[in-house]
């Protein structure tokens, strides 16, 4: 059978990248408590095209997916890279996964545990020899207005807002990347924060929490440079992003804030 | 060319709905103020087909909603539904159209004006000789739980929640439904939850709202029979459906209450 | 701590439902082929609550599913639901779960397997002593227009569409609902399309699919028919509804086609 | 009442946007055939905050927002990023707007008209006193395989694909954006695929574009290279990114192919 993706381009034209996306896929990520964590994955994997090929061979990602059997690692996925980059040919590859993870949290008071998700994202890239590695956590919070709270004889208006962290590591002297855990990183923004946010509290809990949020009002740009100074003093963290949300308890719509850093 | 649609099918089986959805226009609706409104509507069209059809024929739905010119109020869906019918050969008609419906609210203190959008849905439907409506409003607004006031020293966690109204209007002497402005039901949701939500507040309105809530909590289960208490004695509503959610700013999940009432 | 929670009310409003929703948990799930399968569920709990009653207790539904430690099959459910009436007081519990399921397929030629995903839910609900049941499978399949090819010198449009199949199992003679796999209701939709969907085809499979799905035309109509005949002689189903939409290659909106059954 | 906001903060942390986001709003939009068109649009409006600055008075966006009285333009855009700069004392301003603009359109055979929507977003941004414009439009079309089409003996399997266009203008000799109709790169996507999407098709024009798509087998990276061909010949883009994603009619994922380019 003719393999039409093989035949010759004349168009001249380069493509970033072609691929295939909004694949779901279960995995297997590392786990700080547990060691291994079960999880489902949103996955997109994509090579460069160079200009005299037609196509790319959109059932080799499949097939090199279903090969590597859900082992998901920071340390896994450059192998895969390396296999898209061989298989189909290109110079580069990409693979992105968004994953729930899942972390088992104990409430301040009661100690009361449960199970709470938190939307994680791995990047890998791989380009000519540069391996790169962004890690995503997006972290729900509380935040209490300052501002509410100080016009206000009684009582601050909250809400649920979001922490969205990218971040890359800074290498080690075998040039490969220091480990974050995605434990660390909602540690650092649930401080941040006017209060963490979980999944089961019972009642002394919720006054603890309550009470707590209050003491520590914060506006989404207050979350984002209490977050932004404990990361840049961070040692294995050479850049990231940091996009807060909060949900307005009193409009409609969201107020956000954002930075990028490099080191 | 050969009419496929209209073949004979011998499997015996009607069809309760066939039609075409996630179909996007631009609609006018009344608005209590300005008279009319230009917005947007997702639409879902569809007849039932008898058994002996092998298929309907989808573009005339599209004729008929170009033909319409994007008036839709409840007075003129039952004549779109009526032709449904007749174009499309069927005993029964469905239209759904979901729109956002603006209004320009007044801050409590500043005065200040903004608009607020609210999700609106329009259900209307024709069996034999019988018609239908059912209208849905999504309301946003401020919920502050008793339980989080009552237990701490300060404070009290508050959230934005959503409440969705779906009703049927009463019939007037000649047998057509009685009319109620989506203002009307937006009023009756705002006055039960902890404070209403706004597009814009100045300082001295965040002030009011912040102490309005403070001084109203209640419960996803209060707001369900606040409106519920109000609704029943609206001369104009024969049923209702009220689902109120709120956005829990101590949790990464929503707390929701239903309740469903019939004259 | 006063319990406000448990306090009188006096509006006199019995609620349907008062629960938690939007919640994300890892599940464990009965699988044909490897016994047992790791998931991700999305999850909503609710009881009833009788009008003297001002709230319900949100964390002991929380407490309840960390305690059931994620097993969730349709024997595990009811003892769920018997949890949650008698530590929530109530006289009727409601729980649904949404989650992807994973089955190897086998490409039809090359023989080449991988995992595709289909969107599930379990309904569970038991009022007073009556318990009920609910699966929900989505399937992705391909549909090529009958019109088009019959009205076309060559070629014909086809595009993916999406069946949802809803059903309720007949009882056995101990009265508890006959099981019915999730692969069974996969195998009568695949067949009732024009051709089923996959994660991995090779060249071969491909032409074996385009020339399958030729040689067999369906409207969405069609496909809902051909699935009610199989499913109403199916001894194992009480009730059926069946949502089959094509996302029209030809169009930017979709064609459906419903039908409800009951034994 | 004290302004929180304006007081000193000393963490010495630049923001580079602090705004609101996800707020709705109708606007007026020009429309080549018929001069204006009302639509809606998610809106999302930020600033720069300096390290010295606590946080942004938020409710100021809405006010600007609300004063511009929704005429929204190339041309009208930067006078109200000027405002937010002013306004808010910041030195650079962002605004997105993202709305459904709508199209009447003709059937190729018939003649038959019908409105159909295509996704469109503004970016404008202004930093210190250079202004920029991004337009993105989102065109459905469909496409063709030509692997599928060559080696099967008949029919070949085809979907709807979505072609994502971003582009920023060439300068005219004031220097001001040289203006592109949303209308214009409609045509050149629609032209790069195997046949255009409609929202109307009689049965004559289903038989035309059936076999016009067949007569143009396209894979993902053909629609990309054949837009990007035309793009860079046009006088009028200085940069743009193409992004295709095929739904596959065979499969549960989409299959992408990406480019950018700068003049």
């Amino acid at each position: 059978m003719k393999d039409v993706q093989n035949s010759n381009d004349i168009r001249g034209i380069d493509l970033d990248q072609v691929g295939v996306n909004n694949l779901k896929y279960p995995i297997i990520v590392l786990d700080k408590k547990n060691k291994k964590q079960h999880t489902v994955a949103n996955v997109s994997m994509s090579v460069n095209l160079p200009h005299h090929f037609k196509g790319t061979h959109m059932s080799r990602f499949i097939e090199i997916l279903n090969h590597c059997r859900g082992e998901i690692t920071m340390n896994t996925l450059p192998a895969i890279l390396h296999e898209l980059k061989s298989r189909l040919d290109a110079e580069s590859a990409h693979i992105e996964l968004t994953f729930p993870y899942f972390i088992e949290k104990t409430a301040p008071v009661s100690k009361a545990k449960a199970l709470m998700d938190y939307d994680c994202t791995f990047i890998a890239e791989t380009v000519k020899n540069n391996d790169d590695f962004i890690l995503i956590v997006a972290i729900p919070v509380t935040s209490l207005c300052p501002c509410s709270k100080e016009i206000s004889d009684y009582g601050a208006h909250n809400q649920r807002g979001y922490v969205e962290i990218q971040l890359k590591n800074t290498l080690n002297e075998k040039n490969k990347p220091n480990f974050v855990w995605i434990e660390e990183v909602i540690d650092i923004v649930e401080s941040s924060a006017s209060a963490p946010v979980y999944a089961l509290l019972k009642r002394s809990d919720e006054r603890y929490v309550t009470m707590q949020a209050h003491d520590n009002p914060v506006f989404v740009e207050d979350i984002v440079r209490n977050i932004a100074l404990k990361l840049k003093k961070h040692p294995k963290i050479a850049w990231f992003k940091i996009h807060a949300e909060n949900h307005e308890s009193i409009h409609n719509h969201n107020a956000f804030a954002k930075v990028e850093w490099s080191r």
